[in-house]
């Protein structure tokens, strides 16, 4: 069973003041990019894997989605988004994404926002997506990058010269990382970007378009910490169909 | 025009020493996972960019390709490659594959060892390549990673703990890399990984394989310097299809 980290209390309370908490979608700045990676949503019936406060239903059903499944492990986070919306067409369910099943061919799209990377056997859910999609639907998601979280001690470091640069080491050992974001022994699953293109592909997927982020030059105006996401980048967004 | 840097005598003295100089394919670690993403090569018509010493034409050939066009801006390596075969089912041709141009539907496999990251202009080489290729025709190439290219001055960074990490710096900064290999002023081109691959797909192809390569505990076994490959690849492996 995956960690329920988003339940502890210290880690809810610092999740819920961050700007994507706060602003929903347009608080995070890879929004646009992954929304220009999405297709039509209007009629379409959508499953979104670990889907918080429900800020992607609201905004999926608003652009006239049929029907929205948002699934999550934390009863913190469904009770905040069953709050926020009353609609029949938006359900949400507690599962865990390391056992979730779904009904076959029910579903137009599969999304996930930073998700993914808290999941340990993404081959396994990888296949119940495959199967639990039309021929020809999408699946559009966003995952941390594993350029950002191979290091065994993530975190910038000054080189003699005074830059500050990123430490990547331990790419190819996969498996779990735990660090200390929001609380204490967070464990994430470290994957190479290319372990999990694979297992895109070994599920039956077509890769259509892959994200590595990186913010425009009007975002680091506006918001100048984004600055770091040009040294390297935190997420990978990926949009793969059905085949 | 792609700078010559394998016809200057520092960088091709040096080159010539390397183990995949002497040793040919199997003196490169990466080969056999390279190899293992090839399709059968028997009757087929090979094209091979940035061929070399010929070191592939001349394996393909022993696999019954039916033909192998050999392609290098280096007059230097292809005069080796030309005296190291009296075949007429292998052709070298010099030419630079920022403007290369061959025949539509003329080959079955098109294969790249270590060459694309001097190519500045790689969509419009995927694109010829793509019409070169018959309908299904098989591309396998590797490349050096951008993750090991990156950053304006690569090279191992040892942490407050001791940790020896490889630093990423300006990976969304796209764009030639200055670095001094064999040679001083040698020049690459970087570029997002994610940048490759939505080329590929951009061009018609279809993504079948990515291997961020690192070496088996028997590899490093036999030879202790590739465990750095561990730590952060230096190349990735790319296996597509024409669609």
């Amino acid at each position: 069973m995956a960690q329920n980290i988003y339940d502890t209390p210290e880690f809810f309370a610092g999740y819920q003041r961050l700007s994507r908490s706060v602003r929903g979608l347009d608080g995070a700045p890879e929004w646009p990019a992954l929304q220009s990676m999405l297709p039509g949503i209007a009629g379409k019936r959508v499953v979104d894997l670990g889907c918080g406060f429900g800020w992607f239903a609201r905004w999926a059903r608003a652009q006239g989605a049929a029907e929205i499944l948002g699934i999550d492990l934390s009863e913190n986070m469904l009770a905040r988004a069953r709050a926020a919306a009353n609609d029949e067409a938006i359900r949400y369910k507690q599962a865990d994404l390391e056992t979730l099943d779904l009904p076959a061919s029910s579903f137009d799209l599969a999304y996930s926002s930073l998700a993914f990377h808290y999941v340990e056997h993404l081959d396994r859910l990888f296949g119940a997506l495959h199967r639990a999609l039309v021929q020809s639907g999408h699946f559009v998601f966003s995952i941390e990058h594993p350029l950002y979280m191979a290091s065994v001690r993530p975190g910038w470091l000054l080189a003699d010269d005074g830059r500050r640069v990123w430490p990547v080491d331990s790419y190819a050992n996969e498996g779990s990382r735990v660090t200390d974001w929001l609380a204490k022994g967070v464990v994430k699953h470290h994957r190479k970007l290319s372990t999990t293109l694979n297992s895109l592909i070994g599920a039956g997927f077509r890769i259509e378009h892959v994200n590595e982020w990186s913010p425009s030059a009007e975002q680091i105006a506006q918001q100048p910490a984004l600055r770091d996401e040009v040294e390297r980048p935190m997420m990978v967004l990926i949009a793969a169909s059905r085949s």
